[in-house]
């Protein structure tokens, strides 16, 4: 797909960012009418999102990934009251999987069910299933099949393409100790390929730079619980962990609370900075919200007066893909990183996020867990009906 | 979950059972009572099993058991006139495999799609996926999720989550000459878990210590074919086999059998016994209907008089685990205990039963699984009507 | 299933072959009457194909296979206008998967789902499922069950079983020197073991020998490009590879090409010839219908002319298995063997078909296979829709 229904340019993020950019400077999403706009209740489906790629929440504009929202938790109450619309009936989503999942694969499976449509699972073999994405190569090598071939068949056989391919999970399964350069893997080329030459939508559900889906659940779950968030103060802390994780999943958290408009600090220690560029486009978006984004190592300051606490656990970029480094690196700020009743309390009754799986007792006390303070079932949850909401969009329903 | 429909505790296989103790203590179901109620005809849905655990068919009295059965018998019939009803739409299941499974996978996804619904499978990856089971571990090591988030999301996201962990399985397929308590095993950790923190139903699709399904499947052919099985004589034979197989069939067969008020004779070499503990339960559910549970290690008196011969191999509960002392021990036993033409002579015209893969010329002479005497296949199609019957009944349809 | 709904048993191929050749001999599609026949508009479900097996398009009469290509071409128009009919809603149809399959698992999920039932898609594991073919063994050894009873309960099920086993591809994964005797694998005995003893059709998703779905998806797309394809030259020709891979797919190419009375002309070096017996069944086929098979190791007659050109790397039979060998034997010809620009040119126009997936610069250069000559995409999407025209007419509708 190179165009969307307004003939703009969807393909590549990069260039969607740009547009977006655009879009903000024309003043469309001023911060006082957006306000307003946010609080107002749903009215239905005016926006049309039909045939339009989602590999990043900037994809698309404010006021759209405001409808998704809105969208998803309509369709939440009207599941609730066991009336949820066969929308999909006949539609087809592909599912790949380069990288395990059991969140990402349930919620879309079940989200395209309960919409009347179904969902193909597709998990390509180690060894069994290379694809090329360079231009002009003789495949004489390891790799059977060009994306441009795998687009344009699953284009045919399916309504959208979801795709969950993030190279560090794919190294720290091998248990490799490989040098994975972010700057290289942040370009996300095999989603970019996919998305130019399919002919449907492409859906990414996890990449090495962004993990969309995630967002958008945690916005509803946001959503669910303030009411209007704009102004409110969430905090995104890094976490330890004996892995080192990507950053696809705090990078869209981030704009999550920033297409809010929330006061939002991303609380990490010095090294474990987010990608600038990301910050700064979820900065400028939040603050054409009225927000704003700020960064700090200290955890005082961060939790005082918050309304949301959002824990995940990130690798250096620095290290990326480095294990052993990044472990000996981080192994003294165990202690000091894990979310606690202590410091729940300094907030304003703040509620606790998680995207789940969660190393209990690590990233996360039991006590706070267990708590009433804690959604994340709430947010798991979400993550079917925003799954939901944006396959009906996509296919225009 | 943690309450039934009627309030009480559910959670717990051992708490189920003493309920049903209390339950049989009542006399609620006494033998009379009980041969004519079997007899009846099925008259459709008038027993609620809404948001029950299905854990063992010991989660539910001898009159719920005989309703899914009847239940079961009755969606096949309407299947065959192409009239299957679409109870299910919009309904999802999970399925959780921690072990490889045909038949249960099969049967339960066709079950769901029969009746309108959708399965979704799902296969933990041995080094990507573990569970933390227990209370207030700080999960700095191999597990990555805790099984009350698991509960907690697929709760969410589906209608109902099925379980196959078979610990047993698990280890004999790593090759590894494995130590397993079957005290330990038999308290099925995981399932109790997921049972006790799901908010949805919880389906035991094989646990270490039962297999639910088979024996609701064993149940409906045995009324198939013998119309009211209440005092007839069933044997179940143990089987000599090249490996160690779990007891968690033979359980549930044993209980299927004393659930229908048969003569069960367990016949099996001394040192092969089954769990003293669900021996007495079958005992007791039998005596209530007018039957009765023995064993012994006579095949002569055995087959004598038999209605239903239901081979099965399974492991000696002293050596769990042991493979190669287990193998060293049976090794003579091997010519005894196939099932043979000459021994089903011996019965009073007694159809064969195994829940099937088995393995021909040494389990059962392929002279008899060929034979017109063999249930084998029907008795695999009711694994399809029961799952269906089951899934409805927990849906409140 | 033993025997087709007029009595003619179905359940090898030879025998079916022989069928096929007797329908031939009796004059019943003389080439004339055929012509027209093949040229008139699709009219309707007239032809009664339901329970049969599909191992082979052998398997069907040259009017049968016409009228499922028609069929698919149909279906096809009708999703064009989001009319696709609901005609398997609650019909399983298992899919057994002993090699990797993308477009063969998409394509027949895709299939059943946009026709309103669903597929459920089995892969047996490399230890924990083989499966015994041999008649009176005692199976004490590493199959644990035999396809009579794998054939029985998937047929009690599913609607039909669908299976994919391609010794070669197995072999190949393994990356083992092994010698494959090709007139042994050829005989296919596990997919004519299960149609033997299947009580529902069975569909050969690739054997060793056919690959009979994307057979009918060739034969879709060469009428949908040509209209009437009787008397228009297509070329098969032979690609140099990496790999060594199976026949079945040229086999069933072939045999697509024959079936619409085309003149077929196999391009091979040498010592890569296809099988005599399927080469003489082509010949058989397109000669009824005016057309012939011939073959050449001269590129230069090959392309003149030619209407159509299909490429496609396969295995010498004489090296079947020894991949070390062939690839030494071929190395020299892999200069000479790639369809490119300077080719296409030398023919009448023809528009360029691969099977995918294609290893660009390999077998076909970019600037063919980005050309408007190619009907890849095309040829991918119509495995879609003449599965689902296949499962519908299996199924009576």
């Amino acid at each position: 797909m190179k165009t969307s229904a307004d003939g703009r340019s969807d393909a590549g993020q990069p260039r969607n960012r740009e547009r977006e950019r655009a879009d903000l400077g024309e003043g469309r999403f001023r911060p006082s009418e957006r306000a307003s706009a946010l609080a107002a209740p749903y009215h239905g489906a005016v926006i049309d999102l039909s045939d339009r790629h989602f590999l990043s929440t900037l994809d698309f504009s404010l006021e759209e990934v405001d409808h998704l929202v809105r969208r998803a938790l309509d369709l939440k109450a009207r599941a609730r009251e066991d009336a949820c619309p066969r929308l999909l009936e006949g539609r087809v989503g592909a599912l790949v999987f380069f990288n395990p999942s059991v969140r990402t694969r349930v919620s879309c499976e079940s989200a395209m069910t309960r919409l009347g449509g179904s969902a193909i699972p597709i998990t390509p073999g180690k060894d069994t299933w290379n694809f090329e994405v360079g231009e002009g190569v003789v495949m004489d090598g390891n790799t059977q099949e060009h994306v441009r071939e795998l687009a344009g068949v699953l284009s045919r056989m399916c309504h959208f393409i979801g795709v969950r391919k993030s190279e560090l999970i794919t190294v720290g399964s091998a248990r490799a100790e490989a040098s994975a350069d972010y700057a290289e893997l942040a370009r996300d080329p095999f989603l970019h390929a996919l998305a130019e030459h399919g002919d449907v939508p492409v859906v990414n559900l996890e990449s090495n730079r962004f993990h969309p889906l995630q967002g958008l659940a945690d916005m509803a779950t946001i959503r669910e619980r303030l009411g209007e968030p704009a102004g409110r103060k969430y905090v995104l802390t890094w976490s330890w962990h004996p892995k080192s994780l990507p950053v696809a999943t705090p990078h869209s958290q981030l704009l999550a609370a920033a297409d809010l408009g929330m006061d939002v600090t991303v609380l990490r220690p010095d090294g474990w900075e987010l990608e600038p560029e990301v910050m700064g486009a979820a900065r400028e978006r939040a603050r054409s919200l009225g927000g704003e984004v700020t960064e700090t190592a200290d955890a005082e300051a961060a939790y005082e007066g918050a309304h949301v606490v959002c824990a995940k656990a990130w690798g250096s970029l620095d290290y990326y893909g480095r294990f052993e480094q990044e472990a000996a690196e981080k192994e003294g700020l165990r202690p000091d990183w894990i979310v606690d009743e202590a410091r729940m309390e300094k907030t304003d009754d703040a509620f606790f996020m998680h995207c789940l799986p969660v190393r209990r007792n690590i990233v996360v006390t039991d006590g706070v867990l267990d708590s009433d303070r804690s959604a994340v079932i709430d947010e798991a949850e979400n993550r079917l009906w925003t799954a939901a909401a944006l396959f009906a969009a996509l296919a225009g329903k």
